[in-house]
């Protein structure tokens, strides 16, 4: 794990450039808070070593750590709602709305975020060789889009007007999904979503971080 | 979907005798608040009637509606959050506390519960048929129980000292997992743990609402 940036700031990011690391570099970048930055190699095994797992014992990234606060927050959509709660951005302050975006957060955290994960195991890491099980991914990862897209199809972002961390957090997944050829086409609605969030400045630059942005 | 009990109160609670369901059930138990039970029968295809998907376009109990607030939620972890919310109660104060629970909120909600549904659909609903899947969620489910038990090896609960919503999301699930026969014999701390919610009067309540208690 090594130190890449270190602007000033009370922050540390332990990350890799993949699905749920964008997440938290999207939304650092969205308010603009300096972080130390560790990047953790999974593709070298670096998220098994001890002192990662002090950090998170379930041994994967992202994990946030606040010296200010003493808090260590993994998971996520905990690091999100930890941002969003510490700077009072990124979610809308009316009851409804607010809580509609935290229903989508977690919508994508625990109903589309790991069956797209487990799509992917079956689908390229195991080439398909499941018929059975990749078919069955497909369907709950298209059934997830569909919920999606009914909603995007009345609100301009998951949680109604405003862009939150329910749109960070399912745009750091769906960026991937895309580079690995899970098309969108079927879902117009997100495709649209997809076009409005991936022109904001900081997206651009969380699906960069950590270098290189292989999404690997 | 019929309304059972109507105690007065503004929460309209969606559910079904499953373990997403028990997670807002035991929380509303413990909490001592009122609400008026629809009872969703899956069994019968009540979660995808109109009215239904009106509150939850996916097609998912539990729902959540407070008409004091104007709130809707879905989804069994913003649910909790939003109880925890709305009383001040079931999360601790202090930041490091409260964000260990909400941390293993998110740890059940993303990497455990979705693991043990997969398992159930391979194991049990495909009676094991897909062999190489049923091994491959057993796995996943066995290193989430690790991590689990790692945690509770430490700690009274999941967020620390205190009884919270963490707790409340993984007991819902597990219960269920005990009942259809997923035994915790290899992780002894969350064994221990679940003998100690399992024994909170709320939580006896809460798994039998609605009846009949099958966990179907
Ligand atoms: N539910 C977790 C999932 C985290 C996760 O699976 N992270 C991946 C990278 S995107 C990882 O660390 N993988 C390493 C491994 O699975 O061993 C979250 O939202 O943070
Ligand atoms: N991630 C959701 C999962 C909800 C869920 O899968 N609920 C089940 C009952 S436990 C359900 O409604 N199943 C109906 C179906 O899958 O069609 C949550 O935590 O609330």
């Amino acid at each position: 794990m090594h130190s890449i940036t270190s602007p000033a700031g009370s922050l540390e990011l332990y990350t890799d450039s993949s699905p749920n690391g964008f997440k938290a570099t999207i939304a650092l970048a969205e308010l603009g808070l300096p972080y130390q930055l560790r990047h953790v190699r999974i593709e070298q095994g670096e998220h098994r070593l001890p002192a990662f797992l002090a950090l998170n014992p379930h041994g994967r990234i992202p994990v946030l750590v606040d010296h200010d606060t003493g808090v260590t927050v993994f998971e996520s959509a905990a690091i999100l709602l930890y941002l969003a709660g510490k700077t009072g951005r990124l979610l809308p302050k009316a009851p409804a709305q607010r809580w509609a975006a935290i229903t989508w957060l977690q919508f994508h955290a625990a109903s589309m975020g790991p069956m797209l994960g487990q799509r992917v195991h079956f689908e390229i890491a195991e080439a398909g060789a499941n018929a059975a099980a990749t078919a069955h991914f497909r369907q709950l990862c298209g059934a997830a889009l569909s919920s999606m897209d009914g909603r995007l199809a009345n609100h301009a972002y998951l949680g109604g007007d405003a862009y939150s961390i329910a749109d960070i957090a399912s745009f750091g997944w769906l960026h991937i999904a895309d580079l690995i050829g899970f098309k969108l086409d079927d879902w117009p609605h997100v495709g649209a979503w997809y076009a409005r969030v991936a022109a904001r400045p900081a997206v651009q630059l969380g699906i960069t971080i950590p270098a290189p942005a292989t999404g690997a």
